[in-house]
């Protein structure tokens, strides 16, 4: 077996064989096969495809890479969500206390953002004293004590992933349905979780631009989880606009308790529900209800019990930002879009995101969104508020919003887009 | 400029921009863009193809990497040749002296062998004593005084095309034809010579298989010299068989000695008067005749004089290999296939050839052929006779071999192919 003649089968557009796979995705876990030559396989990949099989074989080889978690020594059903990543996203924050007041096991492991979408961990690490790298008995044990932990994922898990995705970052690759699949299923598999529910963002704000696209991913992953025995269903969710009315670490997380408390922004609380409802319903547990452990109070003593577990104190102040910028409403009438794609970038110049994965984030920095789509506006009234520790910076993040919203005369009807999309089981 | 948008621009099938063109390859050159990236950028080239501007822009960033020569002290017009490479190869060795002897000035920057077909420098290094890596100001002076060199290019040449050549090599991305025209007009232009034959294979024992990708790649490649001022011709050539009765270092040195003599193989003395004539044609020299410089010794003098500039003795013996072992023919009849692809494997395999960079040759392994198609055979007569210093790879070579002739019924009729196919200008 030689690299070169794993990589001309892909390029001259044939199915890698099971052999082949296995082996390349080995011999690059073990160096043996260079980052140049991975690199020039996953082009191939992305232009060629890969079938439905060939994908389960890569999967299956990126989970053998490494070690798999076991959860079977909890005494309730494990439930995991994945987003694919958006702009305002930070419904995991919200999602896991939530499901897990409902009686399921909820192990988030999480990542860091890179470029216009916000990590889960970024946005917790703004909570004073907050930890996200825990040992495998520190998880379990905040996971069997409080019914849920979101926490970096170990080293030990799909190593050739974590390879292989920081190659893609670097070449031009991440684009591919077969290897974005492939990536997160590997983790969520070898992670042990008994149910997964995908929430497939479409739209501007996300990797997947088209309907079309992010169907074909959510239904290859569905086969994926599936095929190794995780129930596994996904939500396409709208990423046209930024979720709920932030974009930025403290200022979500600012947000997500909102939500915990029984308020916040409407399309927030509907998709926190519908996932919530969907990953108990894969857990067996059908006849929980989300609605009233967001009401009553119990999702949040979960959060407050969760955060506490990780180091973190869920009442002390959270950071604000050194400065703010109003950007005003042009005109009056009906702000008919506010692109999420432009305001996940103005959120990262502004110091919410990061560039290289070395770089550290601003906890306070960010957007704050006062209008959505479909709101009536009065020309001057604040449309976005900027946040950051680097007013520099926020003429470099306005040239970002220059196209990002526009106001129609006031009696232009709108018709808003549904946050659920499609279901794909 | 970054290089994650140089690489999705071409991944996404759109013309690259002079300005991503001259920023990739500036920036690969001094270290600034990685391996890994370009070998990414090398494999969407490949699959999506660069139109004829992108072509130029690549070559004549490649060409501006580094240093250009310049001929113009030299009293008599050059003529280059550059063959994209086939089994049994020996051309440039007879065509140097030869069109040297009639009055131009041949300037031969060759290189070593990879894989099954030979390197020219590989070649003459059994001469004892040779050299091949030469100074400019001794390349000059060897020029001056003999009329032509065969020697080494320097690192000054192209140096961006020299780093992605070997990128190339291990990354599956060698068959693409905007690369290959661009790696091989870079140098012949950065080189400096007035005018350039183009041998461009056809068939297995070459790069191109096709009739269609060669005509491709040989009009892309004349435009190129062209476009740059170089007087620029090409000749398809077959390569479906094998050149002459040898493929191997020293075999291919005597037999070249041969047709300096007068003698040598019919298809070897064919190819090197056509390429001669182009070459004197392309020199502004039509009325010189090169089959009287053959048979007149001029060009084996040249020969003498130019072998010994170099420190090699034409008159010592050349090395021979320490086992022979011979292949008969199975059957009686006409010879009617005998694959150049698969010549060329036994005779690497044999150890004439190298399988990496570092490793190195020997001189007097390879292949002797004592019939070639169209000949009649007798069961149980030598076909093929095996040269090599390590015995041990007598079964490997031959397992090579297997399907590479066939021999007919007596009365099979055959009809020879040509060895010119066509002609571009």
């Amino acid at each position: 077996m030689d690299v070169i003649s794993v990589i001309r089968t892909k390029r001259d557009r044939q199915r890698l064989s099971d052999d082949q796979i296995d082996w390349v995705i080995d011999a690059y876990t073990r160096g043996a096969v260079a980052d140049e030559q991975m690199s020039a396989l996953a082009m191939a990949i992305l232009l060629n495809g890969m079938d439905r099989a060939e994908i389960a074989r890569w999967t299956a080889a990126m989970i053998n890479s490494g070690e798999r978690m076991d959860f079977s020594s909890l005494d309730r059903p494990t439930a995991d969500k994945h987003s694919t990543g958006g702009v305002g996203d930070k419904i995991t924050l919200p999602l896991a206390p939530l499901v897990a007041a409902c009686g399921a096991a909820v192990p988030q492991l999480s990542g860091r953002g890179l470029g216009h979408t916000g990590g889960t961990l970024d946005k917790l690490e703004s909570i004073p004293g907050w930890r996200a790298s825990l040992s495998n008995d520190e998880m379990l044990g905040v996971l069997g004590d409080t019914g849920a932990v979101i926490c970096a994922a170990g080293d030990g898990l799909a190593p050739a992933d974590k390879k292989l995705y920081a190659l893609r970052d670097v070449t031009g690759t991440v684009e591919a349905i077969p290897l974005i699949a492939s990536s997160i299923m590997s983790k969520k598999i070898a992670e042990g979780t008994g149910s997964l529910v995908l929430d497939v963002k479409v739209g501007s704000g996300a990797f997947m631009k088209s309907l079309d696209d992010a169907r074909e991913l959510a239904s290859t992953m569905v086969g994926l989880g599936t095929d190794h025995g995780v129930r596994t269903v996904a939500l396409l969710t709208d990423m046209s606009v930024p979720l709920g009315l932030t974009a930025g670490n403290a200022l979500e997380v600012r947000e997500s308790v909102e939500v915990l408390a029984g308020g916040g922004p409407a399309d927030v609380v509907e998709l926190t529900l519908a996932l919530a409802r969907e990953m108990l319903l894969a857990a067996g547990l059908p006849d929980a209800d989300p609605a009233k452990a967001l009401a009553d109070g119990s999702a949040m003593d979960v959060w407050r019990r969760m955060i506490r577990a990780q180091g973190g104190d869920p009442a002390a102040p959270l950071p604000v930002a050194r400065e703010t910028h109003v950007v005003a409403a042009p005109s009056s009438g009906v702000l008919t879009a506010l692109d999420a794609y432009a305001v996940g970038i103005a959120a990262w110049r502004l110091g919410a995101g990061r560039a290289r994965k070395e770089d550290s984030v601003q906890a306070g920095a960010g957007v704050q969104l006062h209008a959505k789509p479909g709101d009536s506006v009065v020309a001057g009234q604040p449309l976005l508020t900027l946040h950051t520790d680097t007013p520099e910076k926020f003429a470099y993040a306005e040239e970002a919003l220059a196209d990002a919203f526009s106001v129609s005369a006031p009696d232009t009807p709108f018709s808003a887009r549904p946050i659920v999309l499609d279901r794909i089981a």
